[in-house]
């Protein structure tokens, strides 16, 4: 497939600069563009591999930085390179099907347009929406129930009685649905506790490789709508995530903690047990939260605190050993007098 | 199902507080109950919710938090919710079955009422004890051996000649068996060290989802009886884990490390190779063994200490901002002098 | 098999102390060895044990750690540990065979001496090379390229259009070409970026059970060749690993970051986005590098910095209760005058 210029400034509501019906065939890395794509500017660590690239144009923000190069000017370079890349993409839609090497049980409820690729396996009472698609060797426990176009990669485990909704995305391998850990412990022996709660899974949800959503002791343990996350994330029972937050890698969060909306979490960040984090959010990599946060401020550190708390006390650390001369320059003039 | 609080009470070996004939029908979280259930308050970070909650009745460990409410007196809250809910688990037990999908080798030994789901693979040589479930997709290596009653959830990887006792719980996407991390590296060259060894669950272990469990080099690595393991847990070749540990989400040991009997780690804990932990430790979140730790106490911090000189340590740099004003208000008066 | 102390020593090139016609039948660990077997000597913590282990002989570097006992002299005691290791190894090669039960699309080419095992999934245009070993269940994307040789254990997930060296091995329940975490937000929504690059593994790799290695936005993840990663570990998209690399356990690297050749990443590591780590860094447990490293040191700590100063950064943390007692004392002095 190829568009010009003109044609693509217009999908991503931008204005060309340099000759219009040039044409491109794709999308590419600033730092390794091939003639015939167009790349983009979005960090500004990469505006040095500008001058050489061999895109044949560059999404920017402001028309100068392109100095003297063809390229389209738009508000978000990022959003418009992910609207472009979507043009031309590669993943062709195939009919759908159902796999005759798929095991599905003989009461479920499958709905129009739906793929099940071989090896599936869908149990009792499971009920799939329309134009859903169900990778290899994925299992949907019994009476989970899946909404419309939802994208399940294979490997996927899904056990009983959950509720995802629609345009869910979740990557192979991870597990939904789990045993909670949970137990109660008297003389030395741990005493399991019946995991008998669920997962709610909401709408437009991404969940990336081989992470572990755990089902809630009693009630629910709940992702809420828009909420991203990334590989690699612990989620325990009874966690209520909110709307539109961001779960970096290896992000784990204990039993009945409750994050509000539109958090961001960076890598390797820990949530306590029984905290409540409040909406907006933002945790630097590897804190560790335990004790509940406001919100709509940045933290950082373990114990996690406002960011600029955390970067004081990191700064003290730094004057010990200025401290320690003054003090010993001191003690030498008292000991002079 | 329902059942008066005087038969609940009775199962929990608790005294009732109001009417005794009162029925319920299930166990619900005190924040979010629902009339007809009862709830339990287990920590006191929840006692908030006891005024409105919905529930009819409360296990509480003494009759004065009631304050006029019904409930149940029990010595441990938490442990009677975990039986109530045990006796009205939604879990009904199937009648076992291998399913016509399941793929089975031709000299597997199988007990008695054992299930074995769709599309799990069950090789040359495995022997699976009575009452044994397998899930969907869940891979047995040769010669692996199971004891009895042991539930494998989908999608589990159990690699060749393993020993896993019985009461054994494996959640999905969990690996065990696998081959350890071990390179013997000679002029940039990492020569493979064969990985030899086996893996040995003991009795009433529980094991969580996506944890990668290394078989041994040589010898074996080993999980001691009745120890608990959270979802995405890596247990290095060679390691040695006592009787009823706690091990939670992200903990990770390398290789030939040994843990005691009865020790807890809190999420995210890393173990260094070669270092034994004594019995009885309590390791706090996000620590990082480096030494080996006597046991009997509580430890945190990177690298791990003594949490009362971890917090000394923290408590210190607390103090810097002090220090540097005294020292400045002395450098002043000197000056003046 | 039984072999003699002699011709094991041909075959690691080293030099009998003792009886050259000993047999002996496997390898064993120095602390619980049996009779008819040869331990070794790679780590000094372990050579309490020597004394007393019921091994025939010892692998060595220095004939006077023997002290009476019977062993074999070698320059790298683990080394040869390894070779002998592979000698004894009781992984019988099977006759390669394609299961029925393994589900291959139509237009896939297949080397020779495949063995694919049962549930198995191999999608259109996938080609497989000489002597691969796919494991049962594991899940192979359309257009994915495996070299030759390649070992695949269960329950892998590898995505469309990868490329996979030669002499790969790949433990179970990982995912490979997954799609990166990448969204750009505005006004609270995040959009989805299409993530349509690939994987790239090159030769001699070895990855672990249930990593995640990201598939590129544009262009291509890469695993460099005999780069050896543990369990557990994230790869983000766009994160270019060098050759001859060790990942251990619980690594994770966000999006774009690159990593050079010969580096050694000790567990639980952090790497953030967009970052460079020069060849040969060396970089301790639980580090987070937040700014890139020229590469050729040893670097700890979070911001991680050359470990010696990341040393002294903690050993100043031990001076404060000191400079406060001084500081006190000289206070008091002055008071005094």
């Amino acid at each position: 497939m190829k568009l010009t210029l003109g044609e693509v400034a217009k999908h991503v509501d931008g204005e060309v600069v340099g000759e219009s019906d040039t044409t491109i065939s794709g999308v590419s890395e600033i730092q390794n563009a091939s003639p015939g794509t167009i790349t983009f500017l979005g960090n500004p660590l990469y505006s040095k591999y500008l001058k050489d690239t061999k895109a044949d144009a560059v999404f920017v923000d402001e028309a100068s930085i392109l100095n003297g190069k063809s390229g389209i000017i738009v508000s978000n370079p990022q959003l418009a390179m992910a609207k472009t890349l979507t043009l031309f993409s590669n993943k062709k839609l195939k009919d759908p099907y159902i796999d005759s090497k798929a095991v599905l049980a003989k009461n479920v409820r499958i709905g129009k347009a739906v793929t099940i690729e071989a090896g599936a396996v869908i149990k009792d009472g499971v009920i799939i929406g329309d134009k859903c698609k169900i990778g290899a060797n994925t299992v949907i426990g019994e009476n989970t129930t899946l909404g419309k176009s939802c994208l399940l990669s294979p490997n996927i485990s899904i056990h009983d009685n959950c509720t995802i909704g629609n345009n869910v995305i979740v990557h192979s391998n991870t597990s939904i649905g789990c045993d909670g850990f949970g137990y109660v412990t008297e003389n030395d022996f741990h005493e399991k506790i019946p995991q008998e709660g669920i997962v709610i899974i909401e709408d437009n949800v991404e969940i990336g490789s081989n992470c572990a959503i755990d089902r809630a002791t009693i009630g629910s343990t709940v992702i809420g709508e828009m909420t991203k996350i990334d590989n690699l994330v612990h989620i325990a029972h009874n966690v209520k995530i909110g709307k539109g937050c961001l779960l970096t890698a290896g992000f784990a969060i204990a039993g009945s903690s409750e994050i509000g909306n539109y958090c961001t979490f960076a890598g390797q960040v820990g949530v306590a047990p029984h905290l409540k984090v409040g909406d907006r959010s933002i945790v630097a990599s590897k804190s560790g939260i335990t004790k509940s946060l406001k919100g709509g401020k940045v933290y950082a550190g373990f114990p996690a605190r406002e960011i600029k708390d955390h970067n004081k006390r990191q700064a003290l650390i730094n004057q010990i050993g200025r401290l320690r001369k003054k003090l010993d320059m001191l003690i030498k003039d008292q000991t002079k007098h």
